[in-house]
């Protein structure tokens, strides 16, 4: 091959590789994650990382005159496929389609990668985890969507935060949705009011006032289309979804959408209040989740702590656990009609974050034997033989012609806990060297004879 | 929405969904993988799913006149990407762009679904699992190859295979070569030969002969173009690739690559038997590996046991884990000249195969709490609080309207292990009854007092 013709190695825009600390603390959180799952009942699924591009649906992008747009699709001779964009589509169909041998309420988690074909930046990727808890049938929407908010709850502090580090934010898309039509909002204005509301956390009051009318630039310059109701109706609707409380709510609203939302919203947190993480879930009417298909029933997760990109800016990281109840979504599938309730952890996110609180421990128990000699690789083998028989995570060096500082430089920088040393001495008496290499003492070398190996590597590790 | 506009669920042809018993056991053998690697001292890696399409690779397919054919690629505005389609080509890209931060030799474990655009059908799909253990670095290549070997025995060990279930067979490439050329066989031809040798155990001896000279119609009744050998040519490859044993190789072969290649393979069996699988691992010349990019050491693993497809027909489901060395493969890249050797492991086909022996054991162990009357759904409540902080796995029933014997079928579709049934009486006395739903006797209910509750499930489960 020819020098110029070499390759040069990167990533395409908006993609990257994950290894080391931060690795194995999304390996960890994912770890949690599926642990509380399924200790409420949950089981996996494992959808196709393709669909159909029809039974995606249209209820997918923000940018409602090209609904497909931020899909990665491709077209095969007879077919159009579309790489998965998220969970709950593919549940939709899984459903739809295998009903008759799914038990009701069919509770699912799954996990994986899903795609987005976005314009990337420097925060937005186009791939990225989520983690998905769904409860598909037609049960206690009360109840049901209970597991779901304590489920949140539950996992967070699993992950490790306090109860000051985050808060599980619910409203019910309902109560809006009711004022939106008594204040004689068009419809095809209606979704756009609700994405304005939903765009509270980024923007702010003032800024979505704006959206809510004229319209505003973004901070790319962009114009954001406004939803043009007059300064009256959006005054109405900003000072409403202040409300944080259920009987002031009931006091302020009489059209009926709004008291059926309402009426849902207070049957939940009575279901709550029998739970152990009431005092964690809160009320926030501004949540109520861009995606068209949310009937009732939103929720959002908020960390309260702060969290800097990798410039060290601070940033709005936004929500890392979102969900809600789809009474539509799956009756769009021929001769089915399920109602559902779900909500997906932004693994990714969630990572990112706790990645800067450094709450969780990690420590690499691995051991590595080194090779003093070429002569003696089976008396290395034996020892290394035995370590994993007991399970103990262990190499044996890969390179003789390596001296022992380059071999103690491997094991430093791959973070091994134990060094096992055996030289000519060592081999003649049937005894062992350890070396510790997380202690700073000088006296971090002990030798013990080889019967004793696994006994002594228990306690030190 | 009209009724004609609903849609028909289905999926994309060569893809399919997992759930129930085939996950949990697909589970379960990822976990077992995983953690046999970690006791290797493997780390983990995660790579992007998609990569900058010129990087992966024209090494890929098999039909060497269209090399690209059979990846999933998108067209972006700027870049041409395309969607994972092993994990070694992402494996090459990351150490040359990452080596300056790396640890070598560099032990990475990854896994994850690739993609293949082939012609799907009933035993091929699109996408699926593997499972890779890698090596890089300029190390002893007997002992990193070693290493592989024994990490693929004690990885099928650890699945539940015994030693007469599976066979690691191990060969090493440059033998053939050296053969090949000394056969005066074109350079043109030799990958050809190469690809007719890699296809021993799917067509035996006859139908390689056919392919090493005039070509074979397959059972689809399309052509395989044969390498043109002489019928001298072919018996000679054939008769020697049937060889086991080392010192009849040396025996039999001059030329100086084939003995380079002997000369590995030889150090390599030394390495393992120095190991606990030595009985395992076989001399097999026929593995030589259908990819360009391997170098020497070769790699197969084969189940010695019968495996039947959907419709009860036996088939030969071939190699559950391969791989090799590639010493060229990472050079490719500028700057960067580092030797490696892996395998990966075919999760799914794996899993295909083991859960047609049922030798691992699965055992829902979920308590479901009934709902008598929704009147006590505090009571209720304040019972599955108490299982899931002793993280026992438990759900309430989320359907107040159900009667007993529903909520017993789901209990029972589902498979959980216990019922917790309380009603009045119970209430009253702060009692609870547990029913045991994996008993077949009469008395499989007791009533124990609440405090005893997390005691006896724990004695039940």
């Amino acid at each position: 091959m020819k020098k110029e013709e070499k390759l040069t190695p990167s990533l395409p825009k908006g993609f990257r590789d994950r290894w080391g600390k931060e690795l194995a603390l999304k390996k960890n959180i994912i770890k949690i994650i599926e642990a509380n799952f399924i200790k409420y009942g949950f089981l996996p699924l494992e959808t196709s990382p393709m669909e159909i591009t029809s039974n995606i649906g249209s209820f997918l992008a923000e940018d409602e005159s090209n609904p497909m747009s931020d899909v990665f699709t491709f077209e095969d001779s007879k077919e159009s496929l579309t790489l998965r964009y998220d969970m709950s589509a593919p549940l939709a169909r899984f459903v739809a389609q295998n009903y008759r041998d799914l038990t009701f309420p069919f509770k699912r988690y799954a996990y994986g990668d899903v795609f987005r074909r976005e314009k990337p930046d420097s925060a937005r990727y186009r791939s990225f985890m989520q983690f998905d808890a769904d409860i598909v049938g037609n049960v206690s929407e009360a109840q049901a969507d209970g597991e779901i908010c304590n489920i949140i709850a539950d996992t967070f502090k699993s992950c490790g935060l306090n109860n000051n580090q985050f808060s599980v934010n619910v409203s019910n898309r309902k109560i809006i949705q009711g004022i939106v039509s008594e204040l004689k909002i068009k419809k095809t204005q209606e979704e756009r009011v609700i994405r304005a509301i939903d765009k509270m956390d980024r923007l702010g009051l003032d800024g979505v006032k704006n959206i809510l009318q004229d319209g505003r630039k973004d901070e790319s310059g962009a114009f954001i289309k406004g939803a043009n109701l007059t300064s009256e109706q959006a005054n109405t609707i900003l000072n409403f979804i202040q409300i944080k409380d259920i009987s002031e709510l009931k006091k302020s609203i009489k059209n009926s959408l709004s008291k059926e939302g309402i009426d849902e919203l207070s049957k939940l947190f009575d279901i709550l209040s029998k739970g152990k993480f009431f005092d964690l879930i809160k009320i926030n009417l501004n949540i109520v989740r861009g995606l068209a298909y949310y009937s009732g029933f939103c929720v959002e997760t908020n960390l309260n702590f702060n969290v800097k990109n990798s410039k060290g800016k601070e940033i709005d990281i936004g929500s890392c656990a979102s969900g809600g109840r789809y009474n539509s979504l799956i009756k769009r599938f021929k001769g089915v009609d399920f109602k559902g309730t779900g909500m997906s952890i932004g693994v990714d996110r969630l990572v990112f974050a706790l990645n800067q609180i450094n709450q969780i421990d990690f420590n690499n128990k691995n051991v590595l034997v080194l090779v003093l000699d070429e002569k003696y690789l089976d008396n290395y083998y034996s020892i290394v033989n035995l370590l994993r028989e007991n399970n103990i995570n262990s190499e044996i060096y890969l390179d003789p012609s390596k001296n022992l500082k380059k071999q103690l430089a491997y094991a430093d920088k791959k973070g091994c806990s134990l060094a096992i040393i055996c030289g000519q001495k060592e081999i003649e008496k049937n005894s062992i060297t350890i070396k510790n290499l997380k202690s700073k003492n000088e006296n971090n070398q002990i030798t013990i004879s080889k019967e004793n190996l696994i006994n002594e590597i228990s306690k030190l590790q």
